[in-house]
């Protein structure tokens, strides 16, 4: 004589204080509401957590955006996590919009860490079961965590927005380095097989990472480029992209970029390097300080939404990629 | 036919950009130099360390205390160890002058986390091997980690510096809350079995977390009073507890705590409440703006350097502290 | 062409041999039966387990408290959340209303265990999901589990007992050690804010863990003492607390604890002690020859078979025990 | 507000490519397909895999016999079985039908590997939540997994159909050494109490691992022998088994054995060894190449499919096997 | 300037209380000392440990024998390897000259533990590198360790002693039941080829393990028989297998075993089931009230000992027991 | 009294099957010898490994190429690893001059694996304490592995050919495809500055994975084209790009790759591709058959010996690398 019941599982949102109205904007889609909690800093920089409402056995998805000063979210998030699992959520999601520490994804030289693994191993230690995020800085970062990570790509509603406001005719795809070219093939395919050029920093072999000068390598002349990049950060590299592209006889310069991560003086750079327009996503909080005249904003929270629903759902999250995700 | 060579440890120390008068003067007693590196932050928040020698098969000292912005500090330090671990250091100790989240040990109420648990896993899972503390808020932290912890005590500087400046033959050890009157008992055992006090508070069932009043509970008048705590923040409940001794009879009351933290009011409370000195250690940095007329601080550095030493020379820490870590 | 089904989860009850009267009552309450199983002894010692049913797919909760012989009774409850693990239950819920080793919480000196923690990890390496224990030492217990502990409180049974049969008016709450002042802190809030003492135990510097004198701080004359602790052993403490709590000139002395531990000569000491009442619970079996005039057992059943149906259904918990479990 | 749903489970079945005939014969049994995938080698051995369909949420059943190139589908079934995971799969079960590297239980001489536990431990790794296995060459194997393991047997239906054939009056059951004493003894069981029988193995001392003879012990003189072994290789050891016996004046000798690996030269050695019947199942693969004439092979198909299907539907593996799974 | 210094490396052996004698044999063999301890039960049962000297940085080799009561003294090894881990042992060596649990090495039948396992699982977690122990009851033991297991022999001196004693030319050697026959196997190799035979049981197939009959197999008649095991505990099944030698018309019996567990009624059965000697080792205690007049008890320490060294030494345990451990 | 000794390190260097010449290379530079081993493969493809001498507490190295089949090899190296851990060596470093598996380093789309984190994970679970490689397919896959891993270059050996043949005057430096285009700007730092291409493979957005054309970005006419790669496996892509160069008019092609993969029909593509030479390193085998006229084979022993020497003598390996490993 035992006692049984049917199962039911039970979505819950929870979102920390780095950029509320992304959360706010998913849970409008998803048609529930963000859990109330208490969030608060104490006076010397640690934070509090507790939600007002019972989570055991939720499927709870937690988002945080990583703005600066990202260690403040990134330890926000891990106590939310842990406040989670205490509170015997069945399943925790972490959504991470925008990864922190991607650029830390190697060692670069000795005796440095790999930060961006890392934080893998902090989430999962807290006790994440899965993540799902936005354009990893290097898809290789999925590797990083031991469990599922849904990797959304906000590459074609960046891609459809240049297709319909530039067409494809006209367009050159530009990575601003090296190590972008990849990314840059996908936006060529997306935009009708357009041509490719990337910039190539030459290095002095006599003082350490110190750029000697900048090329275009790839045929600009007359073309519409469209420069791609997955976050910018202050923006000095982008800025001096158009500048060489520029020289190189390019037509008109149009920015593409996932995270708009816009830390100073990003938004001087940017509004006065030469672009025409700057597109980014709202991955990460762009305040009204952050902002400048040619910025168009796309927002990921209707995808970032119907990639809950399908995790919730046990539906699939590669069909909504195109097979890519 | 093999490769033999003899074993040789070498002791390196590290240290966080938190508080480095602290790890200087460790250093100096030490007489070894803090490891060079290369650390700074990134515009939007990122932390980039890399050290600037090698650091393959040392023993390594990690130090950072954790002051605000205390996260930022806190992941600094995960990062150094992930630096540590895939640099091949030997074995790398955390030391934590100051326990980052050390008041939040359990859950108070349910839907909350054990962040100073976590905080213990997150070390562990970045790489340390084991930690060096001093006083934690409560002495059950140290079985939050899985590994050996050496707790170190600063009661016996601060109760010599008592004994010595205030004598014991009219003390009284008051504790400023319930939860410190354990601690209250050693310090009345080291001041020769001085009486004891403490504050207790009141609470209005009908307003949650509400202090209704604070009463004194034992016999204080015309004593000199001991006020003794482990950490002091905003200064708020210390000064409080001097109000309600002076109002009880108390005559001159000292307060000893170990981590002066000291955020904003602190030092214009402590300054004000009454109390004839304040005495506290360097466990956390004390900038100017936090000192204060009555202020007086002890340095662990010679505690801390003989620590290590003893930790380094597979000797006793726990003959350091008569038996007690 | 895939097999589909929905999803039913199934209680099952289990219960190591320690104290069946308990896992009996809290079966009756819950309205199921306790599963049949084999356990033995072989002739040296060794236990041996098996569940007469099938256990693959159920929630289970495992029973155990840990009298005397406590090892023998630990190694059960190893044995048969393996065998559960084993045996494909889905999840694992270890209860364990008596949590043993609680008082080895902490190293109070150089080269001792921390042998509460070592508890929890057996548990968890033994397959155990999640913790249900009531008035564990101390609340830092908690953070010890990797994973949820539920964590009952048997204060408000045993204060509303107190209010009911002594009233609130002359009530002064006592605490027998330093330790234990904070939980009689809240005593005091569910007693409308009663006054407090406890009871000041000096030790000779020259003679290492030897009590030299028991004082009480704080105003216990004429009052109707309650003396809390949350576990009884041999009785030793309390029986000396209630001695001096009469020389300070207290009325009536009453003891409340959550365990019943009363190892010889606990039966003894509590009768002739001088307390007029002692209150426990049945977290731990009170067999006829450890039970004595005075005493009053509580029943935790109702309140675990309640923690239990909220655990199986995903409810609050934390509701059950106004917020603070 | 919260989005609510009832829970789901969905069987999905997955299979290697070394034995798809037993897989696709369990399908059926099922009533379901074997989801399609894409698998194949690239020009250096490396193995990809991609399902064709959407895993998450499901129950996966992945199943893969181990025949030679035994490595090459060790690693496809871990490469799976991450796929599975990083797809979210909800529960993953590993069914391996013969067990590879089961011979290597334990350390026969120093310096060896205990490859048998290796093998559990990459499945745990990889991310195997539990183990579905036929006939294991010792039963501690069970233990090397960490999880449970559903250890089916086949002796049921080979027992059965010798009985059918051959009747149990005349019957001596015979193991081919003396580590397989221990399963001729349930053979014997189940034979009616039938007589034993071994061959004993003498070693030379001074010659490492050398047999110098092989004995029969018991009587086997007109029995007719039923020499069983978990596995067949090579036949070397089973074939000189059936010389002994002969010598020893065995009536027929019939061979039963669950796993047929059937190495070369076994094909030959078995047909003229003078075993009237060799008796297998199809839990490897069994090409025409390894065929011969007095080779029965009976399925495992059936009982694979209910295994798979009480475990599906958290009924009892146990019942199957009359309590000794 | 960092501080440098040689590596010594330092054994320390720590003894458990259920078997003194032996550990102080083999550090008298090893001319060390016991480390000092504080070891005791608290009046609920409860241990309590407490090393009397730094253990840091040392090679700790803790000894604990599991005679009855077998928990107890599992509990207090786990409890002091807990110690050890965080008193900061470099490396710690669980030595179990008993392996506790060992007979439950699988599931006989659905839902049992696999207590062996746990048992192994259980010294990992405490804190054990590594394992020394003294003939498993089967070697797959080994593999329930996920780390370095030195699995000692105690054969060599058992046969030597039989050889010395009573020759080689008329042994038969015999194996009590099937199980044991591979160790028998063993001991017909080192008693120069000697013939064997075992006991086979009988079980009634409609009354679950219920033996019907013995049987000898194999020709006993007029031989001296040595009955070997790895343990006997109450000596029912080795005196029922004298019995039926003694029918076969075996000659003298002298019977073999590593663990001399001797639960009562052994010492009885043993003096008078006929056999001419009993030959054990001191692997566990065998206090007066177990002894009997034909019992030979050959010391292990000698062995235990040279193991010990050779771990510390980095030399080969192997080498001491002609490859095979 | 305890027993105490000098700690000596022991380098012990172990060979995998795969490619013993890169080994005998190797032990030769570092005047040491390969320990000898047993290693086979039973007749159904189960490889056995047993070491001929001690390992314990040895530092053990171990190298295996993994050249097809790739997962025989793999396995290998498992189990030898596996045998060094029980064998009690004291640090296990795996060395994989060729890391297998590189190439599934991320989901390329939904439903795959990700095998190079997998082939990490299987390391470390089986023993492996730190990892050698050369020349990772991703610099992130160093972040797979959790553990110190050195990422040594071939780079320098290879552009240092490339210098003293060609020159550096009229070399254009070109990546295969867009993923290599990083790797590339290195190389042209190493070669002065050197201009850069690389090869735009364009896809038919309507047959998935189909490459439509291929475009040489950059200026590549009259150019000595170095056309780099980090592996060549069947030469197809490599060949191709030769192709597209010649039609943009390049001069010379020298092909340089550190992993000469070479699968069939790789050197028949490679002699006709219209390469003048093709330079590789011998980190994997190239067996005569693989060999072709215009190859040149570097040797990586020295440096690989000189990697194991730095990490062996905790020197560092990170400048042997100019900071870059």
């Amino acid at each position: 004589m035992s006692m049984t019941t049917d199962v039911q599982k039970n979505l819950m949102l929870f979102s920390g204080r780095a950029h509320p109205e992304l959360a706010e904007a998913v849970a409008k889609q998803l048609n529930v509401e963000v859990t109330p909690q208490t969030a608060r800093d104490f006076a010397n920089g640690e934070i509090f957590v507790r939600f007002e409402e019972s989570v055991r056995g939720s499927d709870a998805f937690v988002m945080q955006s990583c703005p600066a000063p990202m260690n403040h979210w990134i330890m926000e998030m891990l106590i939310m996590i842990d406040a989670l699992k205490r509170g015997s959520a069945k399943r925790i999601t972490a959504i991470l919009p925008f990864y922190p520490y991607a650029r830390q994804d190697k060692k670069h030289r000795g005796r440095e860490p790999i930060s961006a693994r890392l934080i893998a191993d902090l989430l999962k230690t807290a006790g994440a079961d899965r993540i799902i995020t936005v354009d990893l800085h290097t898809d290789q970062i999925q590797g990083f965590f031991d469990g599922p990570v849904d990797h959304m790509h906000a590459q074609g509603q960046l891609a459809e927005y240049v297709r319909t406001n530039y067409g494809t005719d006209n367009i050159c795809v530009v990575s601003p380095d090296a190590g972008r070219v990849k990314v840059g093939e996908k936006w060529a395919d997306a935009l009708d097989g357009a041509p490719m050029a990337f910039v190539h920093k030459t290095r002095d072999p006599d003082v350490p990472n110190q750029i000697k000068s900048n090329r275009v390598v790839g045929d600009v002349a007359g073309k519409t480029c469209v420069l791609i990049d997955d976050m910018i950060d202050t923006g000095g590299t982008i800025a001096g992209a158009v500048t060489v592209l520029k020289e190189a006889g390019a037509g008109d310069v149009i920015i593409a970029t996932t995270h708009g991560v816009f830390s100073e003086p990003a938004a001087t750079r940017l509004a006065s390097c030469g672009a025409k327009e700057v597109i980014a996503t709202d991955t990460l909080p762009i305040p009204p300080e952050k902002q400048f005249e040619n910025l168009t904003v796309l927002s990921m929270a209707p995808l970032l939404a119907q990639t809950i629903k399908e995790v919730f759902e046990n539906g699939s999250v590669t069909s909504l990629f195109n097979g890519s995700a």
